[in-house]
């Protein structure tokens, strides 16, 4: 009794007051959230009509076109207070027919399974092939200087870093060669660029992913590589070093096309003029169903309204889901949504973006201020029972992030890490990999900030 | 700063103590851990190994035996200090050849997937056929009374709770019915039990385990039938509540194998008396290649003592990985290894064991006192970067179970929940289902808190 009471006195000295304080209604609520999700949820059926029944849906392709169709379908189905789309232009690139590589050392062709990057030049329609250079760096790169790199390809073999309890820093610390490898080479004359995949199991799958090019630099093909097929040519080349590498790929960029951002709406009942966004991107690569990248975030955004309209939260705030277009090359979607809400005067108090797959949930990364920050301390306890503990700063989400100009507040919904680059931009981020209650419980817990957010403003 | 400060002042006031606080060694040696956990972790290759080279491993088995032999030469060749085989009689009950199932209506035959449940009998040869009865719980069996009861199939089909967070808690609302179910039934006069499988999935694979007879009651036949096929009878019942069931299975339980628990060393360099035992079950369901449930633990157990010999953590106290056998269906080989621990004065400070599947890591489940708990607090800190932070009063395991009479600390291992009742006890809980790095995750979170029990002691 007496260590309470000095718990008591010494918290009244530390300053901590009683403010936004959660209440029994909040949990009842949050409660109430998570059964709705899990009991009678939508995002997995909803997730397996866009995976299965659009399938792939690269910017610009036929299958995005007919994912803005079903997305404002299913938002007008479930009844939400307003549905509408923002026309944006957007990059067209596609990959034409399928890439062909083999390592040549001397009368034997070993194929290899690769696949142009995005944004990526073809190569010459013959293919090309060259004696090949493998770089951990791009430091070791510029050490191996022009003569040594001149009418080569450069083969980035650096793995994602095992050790990284988080795979997304892994991959951070990785993807600058796939990012800028091919404009580093070029640089110093290199015919192309090969790029181990972004992934941390050892499979056949090469990764494919958004590249660009550096300016005033020659544009030279480039493709991933898958790890096995690294591995191996890492170990061929320590055997013979003159071997050839050959590639070909096909893919162009034609005429930016017009694209869309479907966006659903709750309207708010005291503030409507305060706006919460909830989204997901709903392009994928054009390899991959794209159901943890991102089916998963745009139908979880999507269950959040749905949720709070089948309890009947009325929301103080207006609430939106948006599907955003074009994150995977272009970002375009994100920046027209943000250019948009300036030009019309929108003020959005907060925005969260769920990119990181249908897995179960952990946290949110926080993109904002102490005093915003310290807003969200006392809502840690009323999630802390879903297994989101680990709330703090971090990121948001590239669809979101230009809102943060306006002063909007970014939440990241961070979902387990561990499996999500075993899928990443590859034919195997399928509809199959998905838990249905992983992915709901992401929903839920979405749902359970905004609804917070709602209540409290941030 | 003045709040810094008065902090310090209220700590002091509450009588927090600086003792058993972790150093920075302590945090090294656990990022070391989990270095080469998933740098070089060996639990993957182990789990291949068990799952695809032995496979289904029911106690009695020759699977079983396979399993013995394995494990026991594979901790040979990883160098520990002693491995050795504890014997123990246990349960050796078969299936025989594959079970019949159908949905009997007028003319029609629906084939429905079943499965007998461990343990059961046989139904007589040429099967067994008669009106069947739904009830969602043993109150609303026994309301029905004996006259409606006799002579009929009762059809237990209350489904695990999706609204639980914790999938093992809905597990615990359901499984009465298939421990206890043919039991309940056979007291009011019933020909057979068909129990719901114990899943939140809507599948075509009937999910068996363990059940028991009750004492002087006749021991009638039950199964286990896919939660799709649970779903068909219902609404079939529904509209023909006279329709029939049949049924047919081989099952026999044979007199008692001679089967062993297999035991790996380190031992201890100050403390070599007081032993850590770290440990997992050997034997599965013969359905199942039993990646999840329990290769996942053994191999991590196994991983625990290489890691920490690959390290050179010279431990304290003496270390064990203990690979239990029958913990499916008879507990023997955990009771066998508390009773050999009592007779030779073997004193057990603390018992690890991971039984929940080889998911992302999620923190420890606690049985100890008040004090012993306490002990583990300053440790969170060292623990909560990986992810550990679900960590408090809780279950230990099954195997463990036993050494708590006396006065073994007990921690369960507990990864996410979410997946683990998709596979469990059928033919897709397979090394295919495993997330390599989750799995090593998991091995490196057990050698963690094993590294910390041995240093500070519990």
């Amino acid at each position: 009794m007496k260590k309470a009471i000095t718990l008591f006195a010494c918290l009244f000295a530390l300053g901590v007051q009683a403010q936004n304080v959660p209440s029994q209604t909040d949990s009842a609520t949050i409660r109430a959230i998570y059964s709705e999700a899990l009991a009678h949820g939508k995002s997995y059926e909803w997730l397996r009509q866009l995976t299965k029944g659009v399938g792939a849906r690269l910017s610009g392709s036929a299958g995005a076109q007919k994912a803005v169709d079903w997305g404002k379908k299913a938002m007008e189905q479930a009844g939400f207070d307003r549905v509408f789309l923002q026309e944006v232009m957007v990059p067209h690139w596609v990959r034409g027919a399928k890439e062909q590589a083999y390592i040549h050392i001397g009368n034997q062709k070993i194929a290899v399974p690769i696949a142009a990057l995005g944004g990526s030049v073809a190569t010459a329609p013959a293919g090309v092939e060259a004696g090949i250079i493998e770089v951990k760096s791009f430091p070791e790169l510029r050490a191996l200087g022009a003569d040594r790199v001149r009418g080569k390809i450069v083969f980035f073999n650096r793995p994602m870093d095992p050790t990284k309890i988080n795979t997304f820093e892994a991959y951070s610390g990785a993807v600058d060669q796939r990012g800028n490898g091919a404009t580093e080479a070029a640089k110093l004359g290199a015919v192309g660029a090969i790029v181990r995949s972004m992934t941390n199991v050892h499979d056949d799958n090469p990764h494919t992913g958004g590249m660009r090019y550096g300016v005033g630099v020659p544009l030279i093909p480039t493709a991933a590589i898958s790890t096995n097929a690294a591995d191996l040519l890492s170990k061929s080349l320590a055997e013979k070093p003159d071997l050839t590498f050959f590639f070909r790929q096909n893919c162009e960029t034609l005429p930016d096309a017009k694209s869309y951002n479907v966006v659903g709406e709750l309207r708010g009942s005291e503030k409507p003029d305060e706006i919460i966004v909830v989204g997901g991107h709903l392009d994928s690569w054009d390899l991959a169903e794209g159901a943890h990248d991102d089916g998963a975030g745009c139908v979880q955004a999507m269950e959040v309204l749905r949720i709070m309209k089948t309890l009947g939260v009325k929301p103080k705030r207006t609430i939106r889901a948006v599907l955003f277009m074009n994150e995977e090359n272009g970002l375009r979607g994100g920046i027209k949504y943000a250019d948009l809400a300036k030009q019309n005067n929108e003020k959005h108090i907060a925005a969260i973006e769920s990119d990181e797959g249908g897995f179960t949930p952990r946290g949110f990364g926080i993109v904002g201020n102490a005093g915003q920050r310290a807003k969200v301390d006392p809502w840690k306890p009323l999630l802390a029972p879903y297994g989101l503990t680990d709330i703090g700063p971090g990121s948001g989400g590239a669809d979101i992030g230009p809102l943060a100009q306006s002063g909007t507040v970014l939440f990241g919904f961070k979902p387990d890490s561990q499996r999500y680059f075993d899928y990443h931009h590859t034919p195997v981020d399928t509809f199959e990999t998905v838990s249905q209650r992983e992915l709901e419980l992401g929903a839920a817990s979405m749902a359970a900030l905004v609804y917070l957010l709602d209540e409290y403003g941030i």
